[in-house]
């Protein structure tokens, strides 16, 4: 159903790994100690990738968009991801070959069993009719439905052929232990977004006590996946970058909205995902006006993060937004778009875009007890004219619940304290509820801590007034875009990879110069030393220039040595030639993907580089200014 | 006897924390929670000093020396950590309160028990000549020597007055398993250093087999400390750059290193230190060439690691080289020096540059069997002459065991395969011994995994021949640099605190234009309409000119808010006044630490501030070419 909008491909992944490993942009990590699942290192070619697609999400988010950007800790103390809801929540299901002890994610388990039956002729229509509707609700499944489904279809496991057990929950984060007494249990964080809600109060400080602002975060989480098989895809540890943008829950339009409303983008809404209709391409402006979308500040970060990665080397076409199902969504959100991208693996999620209203602030505000909350200045009082419901001030009725302190002193001694606390913590309801009962009876019996305590009439006394507020307090919404870096590179390492025509052997990756390790290399023709003065000063203007180049000095044919430098995805060449060495020198600058030339002043190339690596020149443009270099690369291939 | 090297100050510390804490550079971590020792997080500000600082490390040394950077997992399987002798020696010994379970380091206990003696009247004259002997050694004591100075000193919990337990083993590293089934154990790695060892292969593979290349990473690293109590100088996770120098172990010179000869740094000797001298002010290459320090390469890091932190606002003066003591070196290393930075918690390590010598890839080696070698050529045969050591090929001899198979198999059955596999791997001093031994008895007790067996003659066959080598493996040495970021930082923080003269609120920070937040503010003088163009205008220009920078259109005076700017470390003001709104435009600029200002023509502005802060032109080069803005500060300071 998805076929008309993802371009069909003869990819190759084998080939693509190939080229990755041999050119170590990652690798398994500990491989000489047998590795370890799930685990990745970057080497140079792959870390430059990272670190120039950080400094780029850097630039278009924190720096144009003015967000207060914070690095916190990875070690998390038990409490804190209690209150987020990571301790109870935060789990995959995962059954037990019975005899082995090998582990599986359940839910990927019954999908692979599903999807084999589906190809196997023995499998009657009605069976397939059947699994084709329950494919799509696995990710809604919880255990009991798992459980059913794995006995429905008598699962074993797809290895050893074994009984299984039950689905067994499995908390995805790793735990340790702070400090020598072993008494703080901590975890390794399972996503950056709870160290920015924690520091939400310094902030709002931080921001002068204003609305909207965003945080944002660039660093390292922690998932123990169950069994991950996926490389880059899914992973133990991984990067992420995301950004907390509080603001007013009754305000979530966007100041900016109006630049991105007319941006085309492809929506796959939870109704067509449930009618089996296809995805759809709309505007991003429609797609809020319809309320597909939530709200304007959602519509405008799902905007932004299409252009980022359409930046950033993801094809468009392999691109989409996919609306949670409201049985898929993750406990603390209200609405939740995937950018997906399409890769050999599937359609994989990369940035999670989610509307998480107020969950995350309430949770931490519960938990501690301290108050996160913006301030709202009412409008002040206009004075020539009186309006009954003038918004500069609120009434507000306070109910409040006074202890007497020498009555339940006596009564309860050294406990009288924390029921004191109790006591004057009650909400309006609760207080309410409280002075009804006492109404009636003479005694009612109060849970505090796990005791019960009878509290009588006497004890307490119900105040109740009218106050006039000028500041209203609210708890901000949040809205989380939420970006897997290593799932974004691998996506791009796909969406750019290419072959050569009629040169099967000859793969190379056609990385933007945003992200691409080096802009430019450096070739010699030969190794005359004559070419040495030009390499030297050239390489002298491109550094001035801020480009960053390599230089091959290496033996092998030019030919070669470019199909080296294709590889690591250096989007632009400079050869000196023996008619560098004449006046007027010059040199030859070539492309990347075209492989087409032009020659140049040598004088003038580190600029030309320079404008375009930062695309503000095209290829085209120079190609029409400059004389074209006609020595076809195949020639001097070998 | 530090006294001369070390300016004296009247630093606050509370003072700066305030400011640093107010500024949300950083702050103690889940403090909403009641906070967990030895874990921070970086706001805003501190954020970006800490980028700016890693990009400045990675201008510095990656690039310039064209290091392979790889980023690799933090969670290490526990075998890695085994072989690097992390987790048999990576410890502090602590002490517990036998009352509460309160535990202490011992080493910082003991410490701080003597100097506390040191300073009480009622201890005896002798008794404190015989701490002041002490004092030096507690760094290299073992267990049994702190179990007797606690006893003989008498020593109690510093906080509560009860017993203290012996000292027991604490290891730093934090544990975890990996993996659902709980069998995997791992750690959190303890340094950076161990994912460029285990790459070695692929990184000597990347640099095309070619010795001395180096590895470098910049990444977290977490240590269980006992109790943290010195903010950013002792945490429980903190992020590292550290590079690998790999290299001949006989050619440990380096082609750069006449750059740097002359660059005088204060060496404090490990000999000075044993005889109670000061350091020493000296040239690296006097200091190299007396083997003060053990070679070129070696001097030659500690020389940049000197030019890196003086560039980023370290304060020379307050800047050493320490070398360690033979009974505190760690593990693995042959040579070591830390920077080391002074500050108000005393002269603290920074940087540690050590020669690991070949230890780490020796052990990865012995865990794994994958030889971690690099090759080196012998150099052609010259043709027409001869010598009789000619270099050119080494005739090496060989001695190898050749089991016999059938035999061991009847002798030993299934056992057999580990002792052939034993007796194939021994080294030829190993087969040596062996052979002499079965020359005189009829059967020799072998141990394999534990076990013993007893092998006769019969079983082995020795072979010894001579073999012409052209190619010579060796294992490299490691130079290591390894910076401590957080504690850099708070060195910098506290060379570059200042109080403005006559005003002790009046709290900023001088930190160097390369790691400032921003390069930049921009303010206009009032809330005057007029002036929203030039602000608009002038902010495109700074950022084409890549200037991060900070309008300020709050209200409150230009006075107050050139304050704020210098609080976070702003070096350059731009202020937009009445004056700019003629014709020709022009507007001030000032600089932070001497307050001048000039006035030059508004376009004319943002250039300047770029060369300025990228150190292309000076301030008093500004000064001299620009008319001075006499409009005194103060004068419109509230």
């Amino acid at each position: 159903k998805e076929f008309e909008l993802s371009p069909k491909d003869d990819f190759d992944r084998m080939k693509m790994e190939d080229l990755l490993k041999q050119k170590f942009f990652y690798d398994q990590s500990f491989s000489i100690y047998g590795g370890i699942n799930g685990l990745y290192d970057f080497g140079p070619m792959g870390c430059a990738v990272k670190a120039n697609l950080l400094q780029a999400w850097r630039n278009f988010f924190v720096l144009e968009e003015q967000m207060l950007e914070v690095d916190c800790a990875m070690l998390t103390p038990e409490p804190v991801l209690k209150a987020s809801g990571h301790v109870d929540r935060f789990q995959d299901y995962m059954v037990k070959d019975l005899k082995n002890g090998e582990c599986f994610r359940a839910d990927h388990l019954i999908e692979a069993h599903l999807e084999k039956m589906l190809t196997e002729k023995k499998t009657p229509d009605e069976k397939k009719e059947e699994i084709r509707k329950l494919l799509p609700r696995i990710d809604g499944m919880d255990r009991n439905d798992m459980e059913a489904t794995l006995k429905l279809y008598n699962m074993k496991s797809p290895i050893t052929g074994n009984d299984l057990s039950d689905p067994i929950d499995f908390n995805l984060m790793f735990s340790t232990s702070i400090g020598p007494t072993g008494q703080v249990k901590g975890f390794l964080r399972p996503e950056t977004a709870q160290g920015i809600f924690v520091n939400f109060k310094r902030l709002l400080e931080f921001n002068q006590g204003k609305l909207p602002f965003a945080g944002a975060q660039i660093g390292n989480a922690f998932r123990n996946e169950i069994s991950p098989r996926s490389g880059l895809i899914r992973v133990r540890e991984f990067t992420m970058a995301e950004i907390e943008h509080f603001c007013d829950p009754e305000h979530k339009d966007h100041p900016k909205f109006e630049n991105v409303a007319d941006l085309e983008v492809t929506l796959y809404s939870g109704c067509n995902q449930m009618d089996g209709k296809p995805p759809e391409v709309m505007k991003i402006g429609q797609a809020v006006k319809e309320r597909l979308i939530a709200n304007e500040t959602l519509g405008y970060f799902m905007a932004r993060i299409y252009l980022f990665m359409v930046r950033c080397g993801v094809d468009p076409k392999r691109l989409r937004f996919r609306q949670h199902l409201s049985n898929e969504m993750a406990h603390y959100a209200c609405d939740c778009w995937d950018a997906e991208c399409k890769t050999s693996y599937g359609w994989i999620e990369c940035v999670g875009c989610a509307d998480r209203s107020c969950y995350d602030l309430t949770q931490h505000t519960k938990a501690t007890g301290v108050k996160l909350v913006a301030e709202k200045k009412l409008p002040e009082p206009i004075s020539f004219t009186f309006h009954f419901f003038n918004s500069s001030h609120k009434v507000v009725d306070i109910v409040e619940c006074q202890p007497q302190k020498s009555i339940l002193g006596k009564a309860f001694k050294q406990e009288a304290k924390v029921i004191m606390e109790h006591l004057s913590h009650m909400t309006e309801q609760e207080v309410t509820v409280l002075e009804e009962k006492l109404k009636t009876k003479s005694g009612v019996e109060l849970a505090v801590n796990g005791k019960t305590f009878s509290i009588t009439p006497e004890m307490i006394t119900v105040k109740k007034y009218q106050k006039t507020v000028h500041v209203e307090e609210l708890v901000p919404s949040v809205i989380e875009p939420s970006f897997g870096v290593g799932r974004i590179m691998y996506s791009i390492f796909e969406h750019n990879f290419r072959v050569r025509e009629g040169d099967e052997q000859r793969t190379f990756l056609s990385l933007p110069s945003v992200i691409a390790p080096y802009k430019c290399s450096v070739l010699p023709l030969s190794n005359n030393p004559e070419f040495d003065q030009f390499i030297t000063a050239l390489s002298k203007s491109l550094t001035k220039c801020d480009v960053s180049h390599k230089i091959d000095s290496s033996s092998g044919s030019i030919g070669r040595r470019y199909a080296r430098t294709d590889q690591i995805a250096v989007p632009y060449g400079i050869t000196i030639d023996f008619d560098t060495l004449k006046q007027p020198h010059t040199a030859t600058l070539r492309e990347r993907d075209s492989m087409k030339q032009i020659r140049a002043a040598i004088d003038e190339i580190p600029g030309l580089v320079r404008d375009l690596a930062q695309n503000k020149r095209s290829w085209e443009d120079i190609m029409n200014n400059y004389p074209i270099f006609e020595q076809q690369e195949t020639t001097s291939k070998n």
